[in-house]
């Protein structure tokens, strides 16, 4: 049987997930994310043109009926303004499962707990099917999955950082005690970024920049899919342990992530 | 065109080596080298049977007909004892592309590379392709090189350690100055690790304790296989600069590894 | 002039403080404090003697008068808890400058925010001067700043685990913004994590654990006595930039952490 | 009783030793050497004027009654040079104990292992009493010291770099099996990167860019002061063990260095 993960109801086979957004065309973006293989594909409503008909839309270029289409609040710094614009997505294009983020100020543009617990509430009352951008924290993220979220999407480092799995501990504390899926969602910089992230256990990985903002989108995205494939077999096969003979003492076993 | 790397005239798809020892059966290693994709697979001359048809015999179950066989020195600690051991080898199997690695005593098991140019330049006078396993070292890389091994195979990390690539620098420094393949051979223990080390640049990669040790060796053969191609990938694809916003003044791009 | 910092209109020149549980007598937590310097000492009301005269008092071993007793909430897992056990301390000992943590469930003990956030209001309705532990998350960090906390005190690694500063970007992040001290608190192992910490700008370090759980708590006390002014001084006196020769055009200066 | 160390006969109470060169003037040396504490300092005889006496000389500022003069052969790239230029040191200044250093070409640095095995052999039939700058590599680093080199001093990472140690493993493996001191030498680049150094239980730490380079060349000598003094008291205490207690069954304890 395939390897699969189901995500509100919906079963996908792909396990990265890509933007929409930073790219230098409409067509590199429809082509990254072709090369990809994502199943589902997450819009910045703010950003992208999805409702206005007179100016290209993104719908032109990556087919809603192709692609699962994940409107999220990038650019929403109020619990307010994330549900205002995840109900207009809605209106515009019959969305209900959505990525909810409210972000702090800039400049260190990290999730703003308190807003996205407020928002999550709000939304959730408003029958959305809310995946939620959360910090790595695993208080917060099983009070988010006890709320109702759908999916708990801890970030792996800043968001367009690319500086890769900043906390793999919790990443991994946060996917050891939750019963829907986690995603690590931002700061994924490279191929072995990713396969890392999947080692951890997570049910998939979202990114954006790291594809955008690669010298060759379309290569990286054809990266980004092996890798996130490869991390996957390998959490499933169970790696090797561990360990340096010149000092059977010091078993560095379960250890994670790489020494020194 | 297809991405391919070439080594003693001999051109590959494949950038991933595997070795055919510590499996718990000759079922179980041709199954994990089949699922890895490889097309050559190194193999412990002093270990493995090529030569007794009254015992069951590698090449029962893992072709050379379809694979190219490089036979190693494995267990060698002497100049002398490995340049036997390949005589021997090019005898039974008429085997001339080899893998010389002359180690040290346990428990560290690093490579004796002064017992490594000795051998080196004794093969290279009869004869034999050498491809190399050798320190991180790029002044002995270098006159490896100079000598003519037509391959050079630093560590990554000990073998059978399952560490992972320890000095990034320094493989990355081998391969800038080598004008013939450089693989990066022992330590990788999991698939971000062989991902990690294909994005420094690196031609390839030998394993085999991360397969035959693996809790299930056919799953993490496909890992594997993933793994590779996705850093040679994101390798060519150029990756996003590192950054953060926080610090605008402190770039992190050109910085190799994780962040921590 | 000397080094120095301030807490809620107090002086200090040590930049350790440390915890008063977990070792193996009072006499052990005594010589462990006297060695390592600190000013200011942490005690878990809910788990050492301050109050009961017939049994063997914190106080007469750690005397009062010498140091600064800084109340926590260890053990509370609710704002309520946590509010009850520093009025009830205040009572006892009319310490006023606290130590406020409110901390999720087992296993992973990661703080409660939201928890925190309830219980440092009531805090400092309540007069109280609050040094507040949370996760290494700047947006909270700056709330409960803005709240009226004394300090703020992010987590470097999960409590009692020695793993060191998981994600020094954020700490970094945390202290840019801060204009109270910043503190790093919990996951401190050995001396080069207090270093590190200090490194990132950090006005002290807090630690216990690493102390009590030494083989030899005192000689690790001194240990960190250097470390912290290793750190801070290193901090001050603004390291070399990290560069390496070979690759000109990939400046790793900024990077913070180690290779690799 | 002291902690303290021996080599060649000599004892010493500090464990750093410092390099002479690459200061603004030879006043910010002095100084800075005074302030880092160390009794030995390293003398690159072709750079710094100690013969000349119609121009400033370092004795007039470091004076060799008060410090352990060591001559080195930075600039070095052949064994020829290197033996060379030491007996012109100890012919000016009677030095006997002296560090070798064979370095390969630019960019790398990297020590050239077969020209200093060359320029070892010939300075201990020279009498010299040598301490061996080396690749981090167990089995050279014991044949060395089979030699008669009175101390092995691996690379902590490229000189000059700042990266820090980059292998551990292969540091710890060397002091495991030396009989004579361990010392790293290059690589450090601030105080946590020399605490950790001394961690893994190394004998000392040499290094000079660290402080010539360091923005208060004079501060920095005083955090390295008390960084060693850190790392040697903790290894000496010995560490808590790591440990995540979400993960009971997957132990992190014997790990080197950071998580992540």
């Amino acid at each position: 049987m395939e390897d699969s993960w189901e995500v509100a109801g919906r079963r996908f086979s792909s396990r990265l997930i890509v933007g929409t957004g930073r790219y230098k065309s409409l067509e590199e973006t429809a082509a990254s994310i072709e090369a990809s293989g994502a199943e589902i594909v997450t819009v910045a409503v703010r950003r992208v043109n999805i409702a206005d008909p007179n100016a290209p839309m993104l719908q032109d270029f990556v087919p809603p009926t192709k692609y699962t289409y994940l409107p999220n609040t990038a650019g929403c710094h109020t619990a307010k303004d994330a549900v205002r614009t995840l109900r207009l997505a809605r209106e515009a294009g019959g969305w209900n499962l959505v990525k909810l983020e409210v972000l702090g100020p800039p400049p260190f543009l990290y999730p703003d707990m308190a807003g996205t617990f407020e928002a999550a509430a709000a939304l959730i009352a408003d029958n959305f099917e809310v995946m939620v951008y959360c910090a790595d924290d695993p208080v917060a993220a099983k009070r988010l999955e006890e709320m109702g979220c759908v999916a708990i999407m801890p970030l792996g480092g800043p968001i367009g950082s690319g500086l890769g799995v900043a906390n793999p501990y919790m990443i991994r504390a946060i996917k050891q005690q939750a019963k829907v899926p986690v995603l690590v969602d931002a700061g994924i910089g490279t191929a072995s970024d990713a396969a890392f992230a999947m080692e951890l256990g997570c049910d998939a990985v979202l990114l954006n920049s790291a594809l955008a903002h690669a010298q060759d989108p379309v290569g990286m995205a054809v990266a980004m899919k092996h890798a996130v494939i490869a991390g996957r077999a390998a959490y499933l096969a169970g790696r090797m342990p561990r360990n340096y003979e010149a000092n059977p003492s010091s078993p560095t076993s379960g250890l994670i992530g790489r020494a020194g």
